[in-house]
């Protein structure tokens, strides 16, 4: 994620150069050699340079429990704008809201972006393009804060809007993470079906349409960022994953109901889930 | 699926011309238009033609249960081999060993192609290519059918593979009825909690992902085809169904332990998810 958005800043002509920060030495020698950004430090070169302040804005592209850790190194006397690509904000924004009891220029930021891939060599500079970044404030932001970080996303071509956290990470339970568990439920519940697996061995072809391909393409994603993004938003998708298998417990009590088969209930009910897709999707 | 299979037949050079039989005098001059198919019959002017034997091959590209009352048409007089497209089969080959007391030359196909489009406008002659045809033998084919069909199909490039009925509709159940089911539920559900309903509404883009449009996709489409389907697989989508219920359950607990957050529970899950796609779409 970050080294995408600095390729976007590059291909957008940002007055600003960019400097990367990486855990480890095969990423900053990846980082190098990719030219990635202007320069590339260590972690542990950036934390004991004491240069905060030479830059204008720092952005954390971490999983949320280390950029929780992160909110709490930060100097008192930076001066600089900050955000974050938090997949969950309750946790990001507590954070903020302890670290700051004055006014700040933290303003945590959502790029609704990415991919199945994780790595340096998978950077896009159009991963951002045209996508949505939902923006919230913690308390005690400054207007100015606000500002700036809606004009950096814009000026990489993103659309934004502003959520507070805990609505965030409900909408993000149903639209995000309970789906990416799902997701991966699906692919684990079929490929363990014994009648599938012995089947699906014996075949040198795929037994599947596209319609399963498309549902499981995110299963099994990245494990360790999405370990993390469940572990930060256990609540809200406790209650969505509730919800879903109530609703699901409906649909299996149709199915075994001595109702008239052609009683239209899955016509009307897949009706309802275009119309309801095209919404969500903005398609109608 | 009838119209894609006329025109990849020309897109082969196949030997044999095309006749398209319809239910309505709209698809008849669509089809006309669109120069599906050497000639486009209404069903009523094939059915009283009694012309049955001027065909080497009738396919029927209906939804299961409409197979099931052509079946119980075929002339006992009829020489040439029958197919059909139908997506579940132990209702098929049940009409079919009921139809046919002695040899005969039904052979049943699964195509495993399709679009979330219906009608002849979206015909596409490349939808059979390279995909998997599931066939499905009733009981006394006479071996030089399944010769026959397989050669078919393999005509316009598809690949086969031979599946008795009941595994059939329990495959099917796994990678294509019930993911569709899940799919038009995770539509609804999204849509109909109303935090991401109220969030939706007012905002001017799209709050979702790649993930969740990738799994919704096949939300919806095609309702009176998919009802049909539901319906003719209940017993094996019902204790697919049961089972993932049961399996959501066991990650729902997960989330509500009092199990150290950090035990990596989730990315075990979805490293084990990974793997068991890579199996089933054969990536691996």
């Amino acid at each position: 994620m970050g080294a995408s958005l600095s390729l976007a800043l590059r291909k957008y002509n940002s007055p600003w150069e960019c400097t990367g920060v990486v855990r480890s030495k095969a990423s900053q020698e990846e980082g190098t050699k990719l030219n990635i950004a202007k320069e590339i430090l260590l972690e542990e070169e950036f934390l004991n340079s004491n240069s905060w302040d030479d830059y204008d804005l720092i952005v954390f592209s971490l999983p949320v429990d280390l950029t929780c850790d992160k909110i709490n190194l930060i100097p008192d006397s930076y001066k600089g704008f900050i955000t974050d690509l938090g997949s969950t904000k309750v946790k990001i924004i507590q954070a903020v809201e302890q670290k700051f009891g004055e006014e700040h220029l933290y303003y945590s930021s959502h790029p609704m972006a990415g991919s199945e891939h994780t790595g340096l060599a998978y950077a896009k500079e159009d991963l951002y393009d045209n996508r949505l970044c939902i923006l919230t404030p913690p308390r005690r932001v400054a207007a100015r804060a606000e500002e700036f970080i809606t004009q950096f996303w814009k000026s990489i071509n993103m659309n934004t809007i502003v959520i507070k956290a805990d609505d965030h990470d409900q909408i993000l339970a149903y639209l995000s993470h309970s789906p990416h568990i799902l997701s991966s439920l699906l692919a684990n519940w079929a490929e363990e079906n014994s009648v599938v697996r012995d089947h699906n061995i014996r075949s040198p072809y795929p037994l599947t349409g596209g319609g399963f391909r498309d549902m499981t393409r995110i299963a099994g994603s990245n494990p360790e960022m999405w370990d993390a993004i469940i572990n930060t938003n256990k609540a809200a998708i406790y209650h969505s994953l509730i919800d879903f298998r109530d609703r699901l417990n409906g649909l299996i009590a149709h199915l075994t109901s001595e109702k008239e088969p052609k009683d239209g209930f899955w016509k009307k009910y897949f009706q309802r889930s275009k119309v309801s897709r095209n919404k969500i999707m903005k398609l109608d």
